[in-house]
């Protein structure tokens, strides 16, 4: 078989020079291709183009929004204080529990984003002054870190390489060391958007288990909720935090939050000031369907569509999809003689693969050239990686064709920027994987019964 | 390069069996991939579940409508006889002809489909028992063929291989026996879309003058108008049709037709009879902006849209796209070591692709398991090749990255179904042509100015 | 009470001259008001700009599309040759039964328009001179009497005057006079929309019956099916044929017909040539799920979410609710001092009110201020009515608060024309009755049930 | 003309035993009319059903959404970091402007809520401790001191009667007690949506300069920006906070801010903790086109449309249409007989009419009765002024005959509610107003020329 690839090969070479030999295309129109004449020099504002096709879009979130949640979402104006929002809004709160994995949890809505999740999840479990310890290994964890100090609390601050993911053993340090328990919370981010790495959270419980330690378990799960595994009630997670543009695939705009009993009981005695992300408004309306302030309507709408889809395909599959698309591309990447920002197997993400180029190469100019000549958005490395990685985002509303796409997108990129990659050396080892793994799009299995 | 090559795939060949041991998925998430366990044996209606990610659409129309256009039709109920109405239906009809390559025709919208475009051609340029000639090469130009003949006229049909375009020369045969000049209309589907082949028109036109024959010349460019290369004025046809849900890529419902002077003096004497389709209503109340009974109001924004689209992109430069896709297609079918339906490089089609099993395969096959596996809609093989070919349509709103989804499926879909295809065979060589030929998407050519 | 209101009505009186004294308008607005000053000498195009608010569409078709039914049609291009198509299809036909009030019909869709829909049932049932009686008593009648013409059949047109309906006491003449049974077919326009009329087919049926005459019974229902009472079997019509954007309420698009048993029959000896709007190619194709050419899928979508609106309403119950809506309009009109160009009860339209304006006053003034000024839509006079009256829709996607304000704005469009009508004197009528007759809305029940 | 008018009372009540006899309508309809058979006891959930025609919306925000602005909220999933992001981000901010009458503020936009906004006025501008005064005259005034308090602020509160707007004499004898000027701001809900009230910014602000005094002026313009003429220049305003599901017509999910430059020279010693909802990220970031944190795209979108409508219209029309609607409004409520809770007329709100219903009735039955038959939400009445008072929100994308309906819609729930108001006393009042006031359209004039 190989043999008759290498015999392709080589006649693909012979090919080259021959290209559009084989064309009825018309003479006029081979000149448009041909000549160095791309339209007449424009003059029109930078982007305002609209190419044909539609835009490719391949970072971590905000993600591809699904046609039935689009549709969901196209509401007029509408009053949340008319009397059916009342059991629209408990049955949202109840929907919500599915994608945290939890039945004890109590979910909260904001409207806000992820960073608003964060602030909530802090000021209403902890006062000024009060010890967490956390890690920082990206950008997203600094932020969080960033945001932490700002409210006052005292952080201890557990560094990690960009690409590792919590180094357990070393909370374990921490932890040991704090004889007198002084510290109140232990903050991780499950997934670091910046890297590609998914942090271990069962181990990190299991380390505070092993530690006999009562600190509260803050979880960022903006880019693994709903997306990866993730049990709030099993890995006794405090509060989880997630975001609407992430993979529950709508747009921005909502904060959502579970919490433990454990931490409303911390609720009652933290003294942060706050009001907008305070939980108590909410759970003094929410049980009976009321909120504090306005919800975003066709946000909900929106959840509700997206919720729908998720509980249709079992959680359990979703997460199962996630990594069928992950090591597809992580194939790719091994195609292309390239490697993950991510080294060590148990912290690939399965969200997204953050995908160094070679050293004196620049990242940027890969995902320029991929906007700029295939309308295709791919992350760009941030902080500490910037001009070192590119990101490339499969979570949400996302199956193997859209992430050949961008596989394919990413390779024309590359070869464009000048890095050395042979088109097809990825992708093509990620549709064989995906040949190999897929399985019948339920209710469709009569088209493939005789096969 | 070769042999980089061939080591990635001998590597690749040796991992297959360490398959997702690179990963941190959990032992419960596992299970499901691995086991035999999908979901539980549903009980649910046929094609009733809806899978993440989208249906991607390449068959040869209905095509993908462009964000924009979709915009453009969400509209509330709109009253036609409104004062606004008249001035935006006169540049609708103004606006269409761009994609007729006309100045001098005069376009006509219908509310129906192109099956009623053709209906309009042939009763209003002719009477029961016309002579007319044509070609059958295909389903489409079969069924135009019986419409002719359901309309009472005289019909000779210059049979041709499936696969092939109009035999120019067999037309000059006819229309040279044809010494009393009683052919009243020679009639080309332009491009088949059975057969992925485009006729020349230019050469029927060359093919009438040079017999000296005063025929009309009817074209069903139900598929290629708006795609392809298209001159009404130079070639001088006397009608051409066309069909929104084609290469204007919206919905299905509007009948565009375009007529010669000649045509509308043809119109005068001939004795078809016709109501709905008739050009006179149109021609008595379009000028002042009205319309003879309903118009889809829509549709006809969705037009508008499209129009916009193409008018900014430069039907030249539309062309081309379509020429560079088609181009980039045919490379990956050779990649595949298959073959295209349409033998002569000079009627190959640049709207879709027909390609050939080998024999002892079944391309309805690769079509349903496409559609059950990977959400890939992909044209089954019609009438006389059906189980034979499969089409792969990419003609209207369509760009690089999806069209290379869209081979990456049908490899999958190909190995599938037992064909022998090396996985990446075809798409490599795609995305090595696209690489080399794209160019910078207009407005955003800062992005790579020092590249 | 009366005193009450003539007590405010004097009042009233009195506050003219103190008109926006009791304001808090800063004194730069109040200019913005007071004065002459229309904004900026308007230099742009007619109708180009966008006032705030909606327009207000009460013309009797397209009429307002409700928000579930534009959701629906919110799709991206789909392959009506999937194989999901085939049972959507069949439902849809299914479905569609319900406003045709039959079970024993069969229900076919065109793409295309009511017009189109005229034309299949002509040509499916009869042949080129073939006798059919009919009635003109608007434009719609002359319409579909110019078509029967020109398709050759032998008419005979009993003549009405342009707001009354059919006259059976004619027809059973007719019929008497036909000794010999030439008659094919009886031809009647359920309800007239350009005089607001809706004819009595069950009368019609009874007329037919009662001369033991065989001929067909074929029926415009455009502007009646899906609205008022249809009963295509108990009634026994032969061919029925409505319009997407009528009481079905989405856009244009589909026509819509159902033909009986002795239809089908017919069809098999008639003899007008027909091939798109032919009914044997989709009794072919459709009880397989099959279409003989492209359907115009997003309005399928629309048309099974609004048939599901109409399914959950109840079919007498959207008949009553035409009714209650129509009463309402004709209490106005007798509010006004006006009288409907309807005069027999027995004939007035539920769909659809038509108004003549007083001797020596233009219609089309009223129709063009309303425009103007309120963004109200209104149906102008037509053919030999024009200038004499105009029409307010109210079929299909309506409720109460709706018509109130095409009443109010046709009050003040009266008013602007200088017709002598007083402010409130026909929408106090209207509300007065709705009051008194409008039910709680299905699931509502419990906010008034103390009440 | 009264004389008439009488008459035409007369002849209705004579009418009212005759209700339907003027019908066409077939007995089996009728029954369902007049029978007490409501259709099958329901069994269905709770406000499941959907009936004909549209929610009719006139709640003081959410508001209706203009076609246009929903049309451009239709988008798919976007990259905010793709490079045509920074331009339009500092054309939002740019554009924004507009509604707060500003040329020297700087505007910032926060994903969140009004509520969010208030917090962002206090918090970067105020210190833990901070002296502050105030006006509680409803609800929402209410809720901002408790978050006032919540934050550690010392607030003096100035009473006021419900429908009274901000005391200036008050205002002015606490300011001119501080002597030491330690009151650092004073906060004025600008239009307090529990009342109906609009309080006087401009004499706020004289009165403040008449004490001399330095305190920041924070207004929560939530219900009035937009809508109601603002100047945040001219009035020197400091904090001016609003959300976009008010006056701007679109979604909630905006808070939408305008500091002037002394409010950013406050906010670098003010000491309230803040990170979410602090300025200094988003004036670290906004400059270059950057956020701190995912936007919210589709409402961006809709906040460009909204703004392009209110652009062309004029803010200086835009604050005139609302105070015509208003006074229309007000003019109704007079000709039922009934009063407004605000009473002073210099502070009646142009943004929503609060109406008193008379003693020994419960307005929640009028809302409830309207959302139960008519589909009609108002606005209930909130806290102190439950039961009492019902609203009517006449603000953002709103028109003549829009209000209308909800005037009609009023009538007859105060009706059903047992509120002796005598049907189409109020709405008439209105009518009578608009058909006076009302302008051409721009761009329509060529309609009513003659006239």
């Amino acid at each position: 078989m190989l043999s008759a690839v290498r015999a392709r090969l080589q006649g693909r070479l012979l090919m080259a020079s021959m290209t559009r030999s084989f064309s009825s295309l018309p003479a006029e129109v081979e000149e448009v291709i041909s000549a160095a004449s791309s339209p007449a020099p424009s003059v029109r504002p930078a982007f305002s183009h609209t190419p044909a096709g539609r835009n490719h879009l391949f970072v971590p979130g905000p993600v591809n929004i699904h046609e039935n949640v689009l549709r969901a979402m196209q509401v007029p104006g509408q009053n949340h204080r008319d009397p059916w929002f009342a059991d629209f809004y408990k049955k949202c709160l109840q929907d919500l529990k599915l994608i945290f994995g939890t039945k004890e949890g109590t979910t909260i809505i904001f409207p806000g984003t992820g960073t608003g999740g964060w602030e909530s999840a802090l000021t209403n479990t902890l006062s000024p002054g009060d010890k967490v310890v956390t890690f920082r290994y990206g950008l997203f964890s600094h932020l969080w870190i960033d945001m932490m100090q700002r409210l006052g609390l005292d952080v201890t601050v557990i560094e990690g390489r960009w690409g590792d993911g919590a180094y357990e053993d070393r909370l374990a340090e921490v932890l040991r060391a704090d004889t007198e328990k002084k510290i109140k919370a232990v903050c991780v981010v499950h997934n670091e958007t910046t890297t590609g790495v998914t942090s271990d959270i069962p181990e990190v419980r299991k380390t505070l288990d092993a530690a006999n330690h009562p600190a509260l378990l803050l979880v960022d799960g903006v880019s693994s909720i709903g997306a990866l595994d993730f049990q709030f009630d099993r890995w006794r997670v405090d509060v989880a935090v997630t975001g609407s543009q992430k993979a529950l695939s709508i747009p921005t705009g909502l904060a959502m939050v579970c919490a433990s009993d454990k931490a409303l009981q911390a609720m009652k005695t933290a003294t942060s000031r706050r009001v907008y992300y305070d939980f108590a408004d909410m759970l003094r309306t929410n049980p009976t369907g009321n909120v504090p302030y306005t919800p975003i309507l066709p946000l909900l709408y929106g959840m509700e569509a997206s919720l729908k889809l998720l509980a249709e395909e079992g959680m359990p599959n979703v997460a199962a999809r996630h990594h069928r698309l992950a090591e597809g591309c992580r194939r790719a990447v091994e195609g292309w003689g390239l490697q993950t920002l991510c080294r060590d197997p148990r912290w690939k993400s399965d969200s997204l693969t953050v995908i160094e180029v070679p050293a004196g190469f620049d990242s940027q100019k890969v995902v320029d050239v991929a906007y700029a000549k295939y309308n295709l958005s791919l992350g760009i490395g941030l902080a500490d990686v910037k001009g070192k990685v590119f990101r490339i985002g499969h979570l949400g509303n996302m199956d193997e064709l859209m992430l050949s796409s961008a596989l394919c997108g990413a390779e024309m990129a590359l070869v464009d920027a000048g890095v050395p990659v042979v088109p097809g050396s990825g992708v093509s080892r990620a549709i064989e994987y995906w040949q190999q793994t897929s399985k019948v799009i339920p209710t469709r299995e009569s088209l493939v019964q005789q096969q």
